[in-house]
This record gives structure tokens, sequence and C-alpha cells, in this order.
């Protein structure tokens, strides 16, 4: 697909979600308006919203509308979100700044990050199963979406990722087998689900959900590796973060362990994999196939 | 209903309840392990489980069986367990004990009862909606419980609640009032949930699910009552905790604001007012009315 209409699609799409997120948690003028200030913080804080857009993309693919799509796209958010929120925590990652920006905690207290993450997951549910998604999607469709979900985010899912990313930090030695296996639940598990979410959405059938699965596990290992390329090769201004924080705090990578350039050659075959993976749906997979092309070569 | 029946029932209800949480968190031997102990540390520490005990009695009393009540029973306890953990980390109230024994940050560290909160919190939508859910209930009333229960844990329910209720300890003065809104959304929304999610699941209708809406609700606050007569009155034995605690933390109770003898009446007059709104079902209510007088009179 052509660049400048790739990027309008993105922008657009984007627009779509954020506008979305932004009628789903209102500022509130109640009691309880800290919250809801610390859940806008970090939901509406931008970012590439490559998870919804998932979605969206792939309902469109097949044949499905944007209205179908919108409440998994905006519960996927949410809970990547509130992952993000709670993975900067004191007793997690203890990262101060997110995205440029103050982490929520540091933008408000512990106290309120932890629940308004807490909030951002369980209202990830509310909107998949709201009366909207019911009436788009149908009650069979929707509850078959919000289980996939949860699948995805929980104990099997992201949350061994998160469990198995700490442990890392204190093996002594770390295999390229083991990162993958890492990424594949921490960020990889949310990825997948994103793509499948869309193909549900769209009531598409097995074929289509094994292609979905297919390319979503391929880019989301490109894009792992892609983001550990730029820790050593990007520039600090386009990424909007210090380069080489990775090494200055002993966190190994694909880069530290694979060598740069095997990196490279890796997200090189994966994108070219997730692009493959969707050659069936020929020229309605445009979009999603320069999503994969875009994301290898990105600068932040 | 007389008083062994009762106990006999009770017993029944959370032997069940607690053989299903046992499958549904099994013990693993993956390296994820820390995170499963530390679910099921908190999941199968016991307790009255009142919110389960609250599905199952309405199931049944609305004409719908066990396997019916049993998703929705379990996926409750999920998340009152995680409101749990969550409650007593450092940034929230900073317990060292729960339930006689040390709170589940302190048992295991700060990140793995975070991560175990958040995926207790996602097993419940999982478990609600689970393949067996599905068969039991059909995908539409499963998917109208789910998100009952996400309304009910989220941001303008258990969530707004425990914001309001950490921004009391900062307030000159409490009101009766504030503290009745507080408990109605920290604690109330989820016993009424339970008593919802059993007429939910058994299918009943709009005046079925009224007087379940007003039992919980006045149970609900009965309870909350009588937690602060026995932290005055009760036996530290019997309670398993310190008694006076609250007095000691300045905190403000129904005790310290009513005073003890119209806190006690009031206990009655909610009871009654309990009892009183199951009465059109007659005997089928026998269980649940029981249930809200052995509560008013219990001293643990």
């Amino acid at each position: 697909m052509e660049k400048t209409r790739f990027q309008a699609q993105m922008r657009e799409y984007a627009k779509l979600v954020n506008a979305q997120l932004d009628l789903l948690v209102p500022e509130e003028t109640v009691s309880e308006k800290p919250l809801y200030e610390s859940m806008r913080y970090s939901l509406l804080a931008g970012g590439k919203r490559v998870r919804p857009v998932l979605v969206l993309g792939f309902c469109k693919m097949c044949g499905g509308t944007e209205g179908q799509a919108l409440p998994f796209a905006c519960a996927l958010e949410m809970i990547h979100t509130y992952s993000l929120i709670h993975d900067d925590l004191p007793c997690m990652d203890d990262d101060d700044l997110r995205r440029g920006r103050p982490s929520n905690h540091r933008a408000f207290d512990e106290a309120t990050a932890l629940l308004a993450g807490d909030a951002l997951l369980t209202k990830a549910f509310e909107v998949a199963l709201s009366p909207e998604s019911i009436t788009q999607l149908g009650a069979s469709r929707a509850a078959e979406g919000a289980h996939l979900l949860a699948q995805a985010a929980g104990d099997h899912g992201m949350i061994a990722g998160q469990v198995l990313d700490l442990q890392n930090d204190t093996l002594p030695q770390l295999t390229a087998q083991r990162l993958q296996m890492t990424d594949a639940k921490k960020t990889g598990a949310l990825l997948r689900a994103a793509a499948l979410l869309g193909t549900i959405a769209a009531g598409a059938g097995k074929s289509a959900r094994q292609a979905a699965a297919r390319y979503a596990d391929a880019l989301g290992l490109a894009f792992q590796i892609q983001d550990d390329i730029l820790d050593v090769t990007g520039d600090e201004k386009t990424l909007g973060k210090p380069i080489g924080s990775d090494a200055e705090h002993g966190k190994r990578t694909y880069v530290s362990i694979l060598g740069l350039s095997a990196a490279r050659e890796k997200v090189q075959a994966l994108t070219e994999e997730a692009v493959e993976a969707l050659a069936p749906f020929g020229e309605r997979a445009d979009f999603l196939q320069t999503l994969a092309q875009a994301l290898a070569v990105r600068e932040h």
C-alpha cells in the first residue's frame, strides 16, 4: 500500500479509537475524580494504538465493520494500558517515565495508579460485553471474544510473561529461546488476541483465524526484536527515550544474544512471514501487510 | 430454617465452591509456579464464602441448578479475593495479616501479590464466560452476568468504594451517610451482584431481581455494621483478630458515629428488611432468610 494512504488509514483508525476511549472513560466530577484522571492520563496518552488497529484491520479485511470491531479494540487497549501502569509500579519495573512523561504512579500516587490499572482491566470486560457490543456482534461472539481476551491477558498469557520477565532478571544465563518464550506471552499474547478478535468480530471462519494467529505471532516477535535494535541504533530524539538503556541496566536482549546483524535478519524474515500469512486475502490484506513492513522499519 | 440444617447447607455450598476453585486454579509445575501458589494461597484460604453462597442460594431459590450457579459463584469469589490482596498492599492499607495469616505480599512478595491479584481478576471473566458456563447458561445469560460482574467490580462499583475509603481517612469529619455510600460501593456492590447473578443464572424475571437487590443491599449494610460492632464487643479468639483495632487506628465506624445501641438496632431492622424482601418466595426463601439472620448474630 502506498505510504501516504497507509498513514492516512493509521491516523483514521487511531482517531476512531481515541474518540471512543474518550467516551468510554469520561471525565467525572464525582468524589472519585482522581481515579478517572489517572485512568485517562494513561489511556489517552497516545502511542501507536497497534493493538486496536489490528482489531480494526482484521475485522475490515474479513468483511466486518468498524462498529463491530470497536468494542474489542477499546477493550484491548484498556488491558494494554493497565499492564503498562502496573508494570511501572515500584514493586515491578519501578519506572518513573513512560512515553516521555511521568509514569502514572509518579503523576498521581501508587494507590491511585494501582486502582486505575484495576479499573481499566475491569472496564475492558464491561466494554467487550456492553449492550452496544452485543447489538453489534450478538451475545455468542461477544462472549467468545471476551473469553479469548481473558485467556490472552491472564495467568497463561500476558501475566505469565510478566512473571517470566521478572524471573529473567535473576537468571545467570538467558537464552534466545527463553527470551522468545517470555515475549510470546508478555507482549505476543495480546497481539495475537488483537488479530483474532478482529476475525471473531467479523464472524470469520477457521482459516482466517489461523492466518491471523500466524501473522500476529510473526509480527509480535519482529516488533520485540526491533525494539531491542532501536535501543542500540535509535535516535534519542525520534525515540523519545534514552538509547543504550538496556545495556546500561545489564538487560539481555535479542541484540546482545544474537548480535545486531542476525537480529536485523530475523526481523526481515519474520516480516516476510507475516506478509505471506495474509496472501490468501489478496488485495484486502494490503493495509495489514503494509503495517507489518512499516513496523519493521520504524524508528520509534 | 433449623440451625443444623442451615449449617449443613452452608458447609455443602462452601465445599462445592472450594472444590471448584481448586480445579480452576490448579497447582502448576511450570516456571510461573510462584504465581499459582500466590493465587491459591489467598483463594483457598477459607472464609465464609458468603458471595458464592448467595449466588448458589438465589439460583436454587429461583429454580436453577448448582451447575448453573457455579461459574458465577467462582468468578465472584476470585474478584473478592483479588480485592483483598490488592487492598492489603503497602500502598493501600498496608496490612501484614489477613484471616490470621500473613497477607499475600508478606507470604510472597509485592510483585507476586500484585500479579496474583491481576490474574484472579482476569480469571474471573475467563470462568464466567468459559465453555462450561456457556453450555450451562447459554451465551446470552453468560454475557449478561459477566457484564454485570464487571460493572459491580469496576470504577462505578467496588473500585469507587476503595477510592472513597482511602479519601475517608483524610476527611476532617465522616458522616454516617458518607460511610454508608462508601460501603454500598466497596462491599455492597459485589454482594448485590452475587444475589443478582444467582437470579440471572436461573433465568429469573424482573421481580425476582428486584427482590434480590433489596435483600442484598439490606444484608450488605447489616454485615458492615455488624463488623464494626464485633470490633468493639467481639471475642479476640472467636474473631481471629485483635478487638478495638478500629478505635486504636482512629477509624470512624458505624459504632463510633451512631453509638453501639443504635448500631445494633440498625442491624436488626436491616435483617428484617432482608427477610421481608424474600417473602414472596415462601418456603423456598428459607435458607437465604436464615442466612441473613445468622449473619446478624454472628460472632466472627
